[in-house]
């Protein structure tokens, strides 16, 4: 059976791009199992590819090759590697875009893509996505190992996200990214609040006061402020049936702060 | 044979949304052939969801799974269901989204999704589209019976739309959307004004008198207004080669007026 | 074995109807392989879509059948095509869009699709990629011979691309297109040039002057412009991780030239 491929790419829509990617993957496994995690990531916008790409990864088949192109870098030095995390593989840039998703299965294996034999022949120096990581996503697909493609290193590229810190009685995180609905992804999960009941935490937010965390929008009334735990596993700050980065003026970056409520802290 | 499944949601193109239902489908179902009908929705606008859903459902395979999210509502107390309409099946939230769709083909069963046990455990408040109907659709295209993942419930939301009204020989219309070429699909059928030929009616719409219907668009000259039968089924008022919706400020909710040039009405 | 079809049209991602193409393939073809180019392409603007074809089909499979749809002129006498070079097959409106691609494998063979039994029945005037386009290529990939579909035919519309023109030792050429990471394509190749060694030729844009061609765009500090070799095969216009149509205001159809800096020429 072979592995199917998710693509994660900051090409966007409007040029053909992600449908050449597939192109080249169809022309050297012609029944490949592709699928589109999404190419709006912002343009050359790392941090934003990783998070998206760490969000995804658990709720994909466990055998998936994960092939993620955002690459400020093209063409200069930066390499091309493998991570391979279990039963997962994750190609593209050595510049920290697989790296959260990758390491949140365990400490992942990189693989420095440095046999051009395997990739289209004249590379072009704008394009690896076409001509370097689709051609080995396919074959990975089918079935080849990682360790065909390159030679291990163990000097990758990391992207640790922000920590929230502690101090007195109060965290602090902040602001990770904007999604389409306009609500605020922060870096504060559940554990780092002691797993906090509901409306038992004070949140402060560009000088907003929200009590929290609310078990759905609906917990107040159109327009109000509130947090939730989102999709992604950390807290996020929205506006029920509105936008909370334009509400609020929200954008990555900012920083939250907690209080929990109680004695128990 | 298995069931194809369609996806039509608000969650956009910039973050992954769209793709992590799509890995927890190929999760379950690894061989599952899926494709987006659109995840451009306006955010939270039910109306235009589920009247893209009822344009598209015809010329889909007569055994799909129609997944379609557009959700104000989620983490509520609004229920998830299932339509059944002859051969096909609709998942989603219990706000009309799904009703104008199944109704087309008769009128629908409606299941209610109270059984967790076929969810993703822990499901979150914010991403049922992820943690319950993605699972859901999963299983039904493998030929799994709706009545398994619910109780037949008699109440589902119904979602009519606008009908024109009929006065001292006018009938009265509304624009229903704006597609993305600035079309203004209006709610008036052929029917409404018993067939008419080519040309025999006369339109109004904020202010614009333009004849109708004209067989296509380039009937009149560029930038000039036309009416044309779109492929919705419903009337539209279209500006050759430019934007309708641009050109005369057409927005949802507009009223147009028709009135046949004819002794036999 | 079947042949796959990759979809490239003007429909955009609000609407629905890229998303009804496909169900009308997935109707007449279960298990239709489908794949997206783009759906970007800007409203009625055939040279784009003519040009991301042209870019995107040599990194297709050999057989593919290409449903390409920029359709201005839907509805009126316009002819709809299949066109044939060697092994593939583009389908779509007779307005230049298939031309490049086609003919860039050698000289097509275009057939006019006049046999409406082989299309939807009652088809729309505005909605030929749902009508005429997707049965037929539903058909055509699963093995019927274009000749099946319509008369062959001599005259169908070529779209030429302009090109570069040698004067006292200058090039001029012009800007087709701008894509989503702001870089500009010219209409210049490098052989155009002789082939040029890097940093061997000065090129005019706009006012600017800039050595190259650059092998990648980090051979120029953040924010300057530089001029690669792009993935379409023509040089392209960049700023080092910024967007040159932004920083250098440049536009479809503005001029560039080149002089190289050497005996040689």
């Amino acid at each position: 059976m072979s592995r199917p491929i998710a693509l994660l790419t900051d090409f966007g829509y409007d040029d053909a791009f992600a449908g050449i990617v597939k192109g080249v993957i169809l022309t050297r496994f012609a029944e490949a199992r592709i699928w589109d995690l999404t190419h709006g990531v912002p343009q050359q916008d790392v941090l934003s590819g990783a998070l998206h790409l760490m969000a995804a990864a658990p709720f994909c088949p466990p055998d998936t090759v994960f092939m993620a192109v955002v690459d400020p870098g093209v063409g200069s030095e930066r390499r091309g590697v493998i991570a391979r995390s279990g039963s997962r593989l994750f190609v593209g840039p050595d510049n920290g875009l697989l790296w959260p998703a990758a390491a949140q299965f365990g400490e992942p294996e990189f693989f420095h893509l440095n046999r051009p034999r395997y990739w289209l022949p004249n590379p072009s120096a704008t394009f690896h996505g076409r001509d370097v990581f689709a051609p080995i996503a396919a074959m990975l697909a089918l079935g080849r190992a990682a360790e065909d493609f390159g030679d291990p290193i163990a000097d990758a590229v990391r992207l640790e996200l922000p920590v929230p810190v502690s101090s007195s009685g109060v965290i602090t995180g902040e602001i990770l990214m904007v999604d389409r609905f306009g609500n605020a992804v922060t870096n504060v999960r559940p554990e780092d609040l002691n797993n906090p009941p509901a409306e038992s935490v004070t949140f402060q937010i560009e000088g907003h006061s929200v009590r929290g965390p609310s078990t759905h929008y609906g917990s107040v009334a159109p327009g109000d402020a509130v947090i939730v735990l989102g999709s992604m596993g950390f807290y996020e700050v929205s506006v029920n049936r509105s936008s909370a980065a334009e509400c609020l003026g929200l954008r990555r970056g900012m920083r939250i702060s907690a209080r929990i409520q109680s004695d128990s802290w």
